[in-house]
């Protein structure tokens, strides 16, 4: 553990003075520290051009801030799988199960070796067009193709896995997901909670015409394939709700496992059911 | 019943060489037949500028095409409430429960005034920007307030009754509904069948982060007042899945019970349970 | 206001020590007070032989507990709806709306006659075996018709609303709910949320076989009509869940509107939404 | 492929009709046909003493009858893990997935060896009290912890998965359920599809009081305890809808992946989406 990349959630003051507490503490043990050119507010650690830079020259990456900031750098995770440290200022996230005052503590146990990473799937999404790639990215969450919101208009996905059609879903959209993505936006739309440590892909359908349209579980050794067709072929097709492009009827979606997981370190004392218990309000015993 | 108004389903073939049968079997009984300027193909009926023109002189509106093209006329009964007889040529609708068999000896029913009609709920719909209007309008099943679609990311939707404060949904969506629609969209984002008849609005989120934000329907006295603010400023307000206008953060929505009812003429054999029970696959006794 | 019914949660110690003050905060001012000849614990009142009694005599019923006992004193409210005032002790009810704080303090008003009343659809509920009564009930809450769970098995019910089939649900059961009664038992089947002051009986079918059969909202003017039939002859009916009563295949359930709400004095402080929001967790503005 | 044992569903002349068929043609080829005692229809083929004897004799389990049927001789599968063909007379079935006219065909080739079996996780549930074991069964479909039925009450079942506590469900119910029943009872109560492929156990609750309470899909690795409580000391456990116990509060149920799997000839011509996409009438493409 020589260098460590430190990730700041862009614009919280909280998230920067912390980090400055963490690059001194890493400084103290003669670990280095890296930051990204535009944390600028972050002296005392050298600066690095961009994000891939930084994950692909880090032997771990602590991030500071809320899960977005989470997903944002795992999804960058498709060569180099580093270790991810995640911690949160607010409430415990699903992924950034550190509070502040357990960060240094656990440091102290990555740098001696001393931790467990749980690793986690993430997909592979692209998108063709009459055969010619239009985009292509990664996700730790979903994948979600929906309708671009011109009018509340349900649109058509048929859906195949492998060679087997699934079925024409008329909805308002589908979501794919990894089960780190099934307490998220799936959730929302009926999806199950998927344990991190399975690997399967979910499908579920957001509003979906016909009501025995189901969430599905399936092997991750699948490909999804996607074919969407809107009235006035105004379709998204979105990135762990952070990013997104637009497609055209026929354009077909891809998705399958990625060649190489994210590896989140592990709560010592936290397990998977616990921050389930407390984020979705479950009560005690 | 001296003037029928026949409406076409455009570019329906069926619905055309179907209106002309209407349209001799008129004449030969003295009734006069009228229709709009755009529906060309259909001859020796009395020409109208428009829709709005053909619902002020018509007694009658009979609606020869989906529950799509009833939804459009009955958006436009503002003012003067016509009866509507809609038909359907594949599969019989929600809204236009009769078959092409039935039309004519339903015709021969309501022209000796031996018919029943249904009043259907409309909801009166406004947006406002700082105290100005920016758009008006009803609807026959449901208004939507939802994201704009650019990403898949939630909008927060505060939202009271009248002048209590109901709840801040965090969600895709918000569809305030009537009865009639509750079988639409809010349907398929979970909300209940509501008997046509009862004077109530349901108000179904879509997809909400707050597992425990179900639908609720409340008595149609009340006003409906949304503010929805997403962090791209991307929202949409849609009327009946036909029609829509963008909305700017901070704009308030309100929903509250038209003046005025629709009214459909009814089917005598077809109860409200069996089309339900038809169109939703309950099977038989 | 000359005579207050003080009816205690069975068992509650809390209850009890905060009924001798009820008891003579109404003493002091001249208004005489009756309980339960069971509540052997309250001296100072005067004692009745029974709840029935207590109802019939009293001006107001106090009732200290959960709504649980509420629910109990409710279903006693046949032939003279007395106001109810329902205090709770630990967390605040969906019915008993005032903490023990309030209880004096609203007492005090009622006294004076400044207050309101909710009224509350009552239904009666009876089953008919061979034309003969089985058994009739009043219920608050909801009627349920289930499997009488000696195996995990559904039961099919043939379910019609006036003289219409509704449908043959094959489920685990049927519930028959009141707009009071949509956020217990119902919403956890996945029912609606129903304003209180709706005319309105929702339908919702527990863990349905056929997925397209969902919760329906109709008229309270309606009479249903339930016939179950359980492959090992082991149905239940039962009333708000506190008392039920065994059934036989080809029982006839029928439910109706009874011909008196019940009435609960109102928290001029709290609306239903707030109670709604506060006992979901719905969050704040 | 020496010996065939032939499983007939009681009671059905159609099933009976059509073994005489499969016996005959077993014979022709040489293969020996054994069936059960009770099965006193059935002459030309051996008997032996029971569903236990004849698993334990046979090569191949030829079932005739529903899904249902075939259930009963699945959770027979501890010891000898028997290839299992299943037709069904009326609709296909989930697990039935031939229907009459290709039997004889797929035990050609069978009988050639030409056939692939899909292997299905089965469950062991046992219950204890106070040590003492109360209960041992295996379960294809589902393992079903429910209230007994006396009064519509929920019951609380304080569920962990290994060491974890996961949470304290209030509810009607639990259903802890293979892949393969993931499409019966779980489907009901809001369960996901689960391809019947993957190595998982998912748990479903029945109306769950606390709305958060989603079903949950874990590892068939785990060991999920379940120790129920009801007010009525009223609890049953109950496998595959067919069998059932009750049980006292405190009793701890463990429901764990079988060691050996249950195997179905699969459907050569089938795929598990295309059964998926009829029996829930998904549509066509």
């Amino acid at each position: 553990m020589r260098t460590v990349g430190v990730v700041v959630k862009p614009g919280s003051r909280e998230a920067i003075a912390f980090a400055r507490k963490v690059i001194a503490w890493l400084h103290e043990r003669d670990v280095a520290a890296i930051v990204e050119d535009q944390a600028t507010e972050l002296a005392a650690a050298e600066r690095v051009a961009d994000r891939g830079e930084l994950l692909r020259r880090a032997d771990l990456a602590v991030v500071l801030g809320g899960d977005g900031t989470l997903l944002g750098v795992a999804r960058q995770m498709r060569e180099r799988s580093v270790p991810i440290l995640g911690a949160n200022f607010g409430q415990l996230g699903f992924l950034t199960v550190f509070s502040s005052d357990e960060v240094l503590p656990m440091l102290a146990r990555v740098v001696a070796g001393d931790f467990d990473v749980t690793e986690r799937l993430l997909l592979d999404v692209s998108a063709r067009r009459k055969g010619a790639a239009v985009v292509e990215n990664v996700v730790f969450n979903d994948a979600v193709i929906s309708k671009g919101g011109a009018i509340a208009r349900m649109i058509d996905l048929d859906t195949s896995i492998d060679e087997h059609f699934l079925c024409s879903y008329r909805a308002d959209g589908l979501i794919v997901t990894t089960p780190s993505g099934s307490t998220a936006y799936s959730l929302s739309a009926g999806g199950p909670i998927v344990h991190p440590m399975l690997d399967v892909i979910t499908l579920s359908p957001i509003c979906p015409h016909t009501l025995t349209n189901r969430p599905i579980v399936v092997p991750d050794s699948v490909t999804v394939r996607v074919v969407a067709q809107s009235p006035d072929n105004d379709v998204v097709l979105s990135f762990d709700g952070q990013e997104s492009c637009r497609l055209e009827n026929g354009d077909v979606v891809e998705v399958r496992r990625a060649p190489m997981p994210a590896r989140l370190v592990q709560s010592p004392e936290r397990s998977f059911y616990e921050v389930l218990r407390n984020k979705l309000h479950w009560g005690h015993r």
